[in-house]
């Protein structure tokens, strides 16, 4: 079995290798800019993983796996439109380097190119990936708009929040899962309890983030805590918040997201002292053990042995011990 | 052999059957609202008489045909943003309907939903079939983006503005012919005639239509005339005006393309008049004429009897009677 970095370097040697510098330059630097950025390639690493977990070449499941990485920045590029976010990475988003049209063409391009790396998928194999990933691709949008629709909605349930977070991040990394088990020819019981794995894994990754983005440590973060609470963003914290805090504490916590033009540092810690009381803290951290329990659950259904589900449990776990 | 209508009622048939309804309406809704207008399917309906032509079956070509009439109709709602377009077709477009937010994503949505579509097709077409679809959006897009950069380029060619509208509007008619002829098991060599057959006539078509723009007859164009003379826009009839006028009608031309607030009558009038002086009108007829006979050239190369081509040319020659 090759190890993860081996598999990071198979990744790294194929992005190298993907077609998108050439003419017209103002679409294509764009898209190399985008992708030449060191991200962490989790999802594409979750692919070969479990192709190899399930005794397949990971050779074989790369083109896919590289799709599902480009389809990711491309719903970035996107994303950063809507959300009017001039940073990505420490770097500035394409559409504040270039414009919002060069954001949009882009990224459209990008999605092309992922839908061609795709392709080149063993044909046996191309219908079953086609339909995941064209699912997937869907429910992504489908979160994203459930996200923008949520911003001004007053009344969000705890139960359409996870649902949110798991269209919009959870469903891509159970994809890039299932993708592997597609390629490694699972059963399909197998190919079923490896996705809900990386289902159940993505709503705690990003429940995670949540908390972090409240209580983290800013070096260990890596950016500044305190950005959910100054955009109002209504998270698992606040809703919980509001469900469990007294009545004077949820009505001050609602005043302080209506907010808009107060002190950053007092507002981010008027509302993280009503989570305090709350002990949003301690019932955040519950729920992410919850979906974490429950993925790894989900892990234990499969056939393969104990060695290679290991790999996949390391991952898991570093991917909740991250920044704390 | 099924008739034009007919097939066309197969293509409304399965349009109206397409899953683009459901939660969340905010980002449905403009996709279904799109798709309902009812366009010319011009693009499905070559497909479908290609796959009749070479003795296929229109039914095994129909989900490649949504796919790319879909992909069309996303294409419009980003160009719509990118042109600040307010209206569509008479009705208002997605963007000013909505908002840029509504557009992109419900647009990135169809793009998935098209390539769902693809995925419905004859399993070992599949790979045939996504290689020209994936090639052709990617070109379509390097079409938009030189679109974008002829606007403020001082330096177009005619070369290079026929190759950006062949990327832009012919290469999808051609993939659509050509992914008839893949499921009507064309030979590569047939498959190759008519792709070109539809690059030509593409080109063609957008020709007459930049004509008409100019020189049509408002109540069968449609629409007024004068639209690319005020926004300025390099179309074959200015840069060839620009390169067979006298040197002081060119001069004046450049002059009339910098200027933003002059009177639109006049604009158009003294414009329409320097492309008169150099018979502007004719030379295009006849480029357009040349384009039409190139591709009625490679149509005669296809092996399939007269009679199999003649559905074909009927199409090819109401595009360019059009409005006339």
């Amino acid at each position: 079995m090759l190890t993860t970095d081996q598999l990071l370097d198979k990744i790294r040697q194929a992005i190298n290798q993907l077609p998108v510098y050439g003419d017209p330059a103002g679409l294509y630097e764009p898209i190399s800019y985008t992708l030449n950025q060191e991200g962490k390639r989790l999802r594409p690493l979750l692919a070969l993983l479990s192709a190899q977990t399930f005794g397949g070449n990971p050779d074989e499941a790369l083109p896919a796996a590289i799709a599902i990485e480009i389809f990711h920045n491309f719903t970035l590029l996107h994303d950063d439109i809507i959300d009017e976010a001039p940073l990505r990475r420490g770097r500035e988003t394409v559409y504040k380097k270039w414009n919002i049209n060069t954001a949009i063409l882009s990224g459209d391009t990008m999605f092309a190119i992922a839908y061609g790396q795709l392709s080149a998928s063993n044909p046996s194999k191309l219908p079953a990936l086609m339909k995941i990933f064209t699912q997937t691709a869907i429910e992504v949008c489908e979160g994203q708009q459930y996200d923008i629709e949520f911003e001004t909605s007053g009344n969000v349930s705890i139960d359409s929040y996870i649902n949110m977070i798991r269209l919009k991040t959870a469903v891509l990394l159970a994809a890039s899962l299932k993708i592997g088990a597609i390629t490694g020819n699972a059963s399909k019981e197998d190919a079923y309890s490896i996705y809900r794995f990386g289902e159940k894994l993505g709503i705690a990754f990003q429940l995670q983030d949540d908390l972090l983005d409240a209580f983290g440590n800013e070096t260990l973060f890596g950016k500044k805590t305190g950005g959910d609470i100054l955009t109002n963003k209504k998270t698992y914290l606040y809703l919980k918040a509001i469900d469990v805090a007294s009545a004077a504490d949820a009505a001050s916590l609602k005043d302080l997201y209506s907010r808009r033009n107060m002190n950053d540092e007092e507002k981010i810690s008027r509302v993280l002292s009503i989570f305090r009381n709350a002990d949003i803290e301690k019932l955040t951290e519950r729920i992410i053990m919850d979906y974490y329990n429950e993925a790894i659950d989900e892990l234990q259904k499969i056939k393969p042995s104990e060695e290679a589900r290991a790999a996949l449990k390391n991952i898991a776990e570093s991917m909740l011990l991250r920044k704390k």
